[in-house]
């Protein structure tokens, strides 16, 4: 059920070329997957709402958070311009009230953050394999002021229906997944028929390998952000393409099985599914309450919505997504 | 019909007790009125969801907006820590990719933004009052490093439901109210009866004035950030009180209309919502493109997903609420 | 005496041609001129130091400054990350300290600022024509991690040593030179005769315009960043190499004049003297309380101390040149 | 010699009236011991310079630097916003240039740092002792905003003059000191008689721990920024006070040894030196090469020039000290 095993260059090139949607829906598309997500779909979600329960997909912000400077990654600094410190020392009011108000005091903050350091979207514009993009688009598009294709304003009025909760570890009574633990094809089919929940084209699929509970029971994030992880295998590529999932997401940080399966290309999961099938990926998802509810309730399908920021030329955005059962 | 009336230091004060809401939920509140956005009101919205089709309601996020240093605020900074140059220049593999590595090139980046610079929810620790915030807590509550209560965390699993277009000048056949207009509760009332539609308890209702679409007419944001502006009056409190609303945006930086209306005060619409009612306050929505389709199929109402990012201490999150009709 | 003269294209790359120093101090030279700044030319500026008066070359570095966001530039932002009402209100004690200490507090700070905002001093890395920098380098050197050549590191132990002030407008009994004016060869030789001053091999000379003089006189930036200005004229790049000087800096923010001299070439004299000659530039200097010295003692050299900050891949640094009378 | 003692409440409540300079240079004061440091002791440092070899006493300053996260600060981080790549790939050309230039590319940054990260001085704002700052001044004077009194502002225009090294381990035919090593009064002396130096009124002195050696030795920062140290003792401070320096700086991250002296007050050295005493203290400041070049010529002082950039609020600066010999 878990392949460790390596591929081959050649075998990548063929699955690269196998799982591709270059031009299925147009040369100048930069959705992708997400085009699997329409209003019928959208529509037909919102039978997901009964009780009316909100759960909050994203890890908090601040600077507890898993990143350890990998690619340059920092946890967020969010910094006051104006606090309540300023209010009660007198300080801030001649700069912008008029002299003589002594009543109206207020707070405000900047933000400085990668977009990539918690719970967020991969857009298409992430990934860069041989100098292109989804699409064929190419890499000479991403210039130091942003994407100009394929990046996460192309989602912006999106990413939100039906969501679909399929927790591994749980379906197979272990409490989390190993570091090196590939998820395939098989494993995502059996875990859905164990939760009894049918997967439907467009949905929004969250799958869940208890890395993250992991570090959570261990005190520490550790090298959760960028070490060894239990994820997607490239073999799960053909359970998700025939499924027609509109976007795929985990409690990773990488989404994908780590160390890598084919020996020449990294994050191949990523180029494979990105670059080539061009689907969103989400990563650092908080999924543990979620699927304690699930459990609970027997219930592993719901309303989802994740949006992400309109950037726009941003390859990537913080989320909060929400669970609605 | 609009109030340009000033209200003296006397009546305000009044006013802010009639309409307070200290205690009302608990000592310990945080979240105000968007403890009328419960399950069940979340539940019953799912109904507004009929055609899937959807519309967002936030300004793209680049350096065109519409800060001009009121503040200390400006538009959001992207900066991209990787990207196509690298990879065409061969610039970074070395970085992060082991030596042999030739395929896999990946996009990246960091952003800088005051929370407040484009669409945004100002959460309950945004504004003090004689050195309080809402449910009395004190402002020393908000140190350099952020809001230990009242932020926009107590509200990281919502902001979802049933919403509410009031397009003010539309029912009133103009094309945008003047700087200076205030919108009352009369006003609020009207417009939801020409529109047809009923504002239930928990809504979050979205007030239209075309301050926006004005600007965007003449080209240029010009004094769109802080200058004159029309927005809700002080007695528009009567009807959102009465209405109990879980939160209430606009299309202008400062929902509420300018100059203020009690001399002593500044921002009093902001002091008496957000300090004493916990009225959780949307501004710089971008409410356009959803109203002309609310005009077009006459439907007033629609299922909303405008959840905040969980910054743990934040007095503010940027946000991309999106409407599904 | 003021060259307006548009030059060809074919004139241009001449030019380039005869005032290159690529190789000159080796093919691994980063530092171009700063090598006629040599231990003997800083041990003789000595002597310049007679009085001990020191005069701060930099304008100060906060949200006043020049800059209207071409570029993408902006003034610094400084967020203070602990400070004195955190001390007031008590907030932070129990953040870094045992929970007993009531004594002691400390104000931090975040500084975010383009490095080319204020005062700076421009490394050969800015630059970039045809895709070469300084010494025939690739301007694949440069990514979005920084410049692992020719960049602002390689003068860290410098630049110190022998300054001198050319004050154009003052030698002319002008307040200021007109936006447009260029500055020649003659005319800078003319002005060190009026002065009575020499200019030795490794000088660091200061070109005063006065245009940094007449936006203060009219109490606004106004377009001073980007905007028309006086400035170095191509024809000044003859003097500039026979005298052998280290770097050169002036009062606007590009050095050269503007609108440029040749029509095919942005910023000419950017390229000719950073990428051909290897010429260190600094701008935005603050010349007017210095030259008001000088003018009144009739001495216009000094020693300088314009170190920059040593960012390991940095193209430029912000500094605060002391000149020591 | 070395002084591990524990010093009183009380003692050290004498100990900060005994060093106090609060008034000694006038009410409004706002740079203490800098007054020591005046045109003749700059005029009479000049004779310092007799090779003109320069060395930086900067930590380079990139993401490799020694902050871990405590008080929220981390190593710099440089974002660039045009670069090489753009170049190559023909990226931004329209954004700032004309339509037809093919010729002029630039590359520009901008910097996110702490002003305290890396090698840098401490002005008379950055400590409170019981709310009050240097001469008396509220902490009050120090907002969201920044200081508006005793910042670094006040020392632009210096802090240059004649520098001194004391090399308390080479002294004492030591590699190092080891953390919780305090250096009194009678050690700093007794060096300097070691080393045939004397210091003089108005001089900047270094004291070297060898800290910063231990570290790079190690091959890792460890708990460099932060933990236990070797450093000044309050006992340092009589003769501090009676040889009138001007500033005073070290190889570790907070100049005082650690554990701290006093149980009830953090940090003590700093309250007494920075708050009573009114002297600028110096940090990070790399020490080794300049050392080594003392240890062979038997010089131990220098021509320093460590002059701050000019934040009008700040309350410390980077800084590359260049010593010149």
């Amino acid at each position: 059920m878990v392949s460790k095993k390596q591929i081959s260059l050649a075998e990548f090139r063929k699955l690269t070329e196998r799982y591709s949607n270059w031009s299925r829906w147009g040369r100048d598309d930069q959705r992708g997957t997400l085009n699997y997500n329409t209003p019928q779909t959208i529509r037909s979600a919102r039978s997901e709402i009964r009780s009316g329960k909100t759960f909050s997909l994203a890890i908090p912000l601040d600077n507890k958070g898993p990143q350890r400077g990998l690619f340059g990654r920092f946890n967020p600094i969010l910094l006051m311009t104006r606090d309540g410190g300023d209010a009660i020392i007198g300080a801030y009011s001649a700069d912008w009230l008029g002299g003589e108000e002594k009543e109206t005091r207020s707070a405000d903050e900047v933000i400085v953050m990668p977009t990539q350091c918690a719970t967020h979207w991969d857009s298409l514009a992430h990934i860069i394999h041989r100098d292109v993009m989804y699409n064929g688009r190419s890499a000479a598009e991403i210039s130091s002021t942003g994407a100009k294709a394929n990046g996460i304003f192309a989602s912006r009025g999106g990413i939100v229906g039906r969501g679909v909760l399929l927790d591994i570890p749980r379906s197979r009574r272990r409490n989390h997944l190993a570091p090196g633990e590939g998820i395939s094809s098989d494993w995502l089919e059996e875990t859905a028929e164990r939760q009894s929940v049918r997967v439907r084209e467009g949905d929004i699929v969250m799958v869940r390998t208890g890395h993250m509970a992991a570090a959570r029971a261990r005190g520490d994030w550790g090298d959760y952000a960028g070490g060894p992880a239990p994820g997607l295998s490239l073999d799960a590529l053909e359970w998700i393409s025939k499924k027609k999932v509109a976007a795929v997401a985990s409690d990773t940080w990488g989404i994908e099985v780590q160390p890598f399966e084919v020996k020449e290309v990294h994050i191949p999961f990523h180029v494979a599914a990105i670059v080539y099938m061009g689907l969103t990926l989400g990563e650092i998802f908080e999924l543990d309450p979620l699927a304690s509810d699930c459990a609970k309730d027997g219930r592993y399908s719901f309303f989802l919505s994740a949006q992400p920021l309109p950037f726009t030329k941003g390859v990537a955005s913080p989320i909060n997504p929400i669970a609605i059962k």
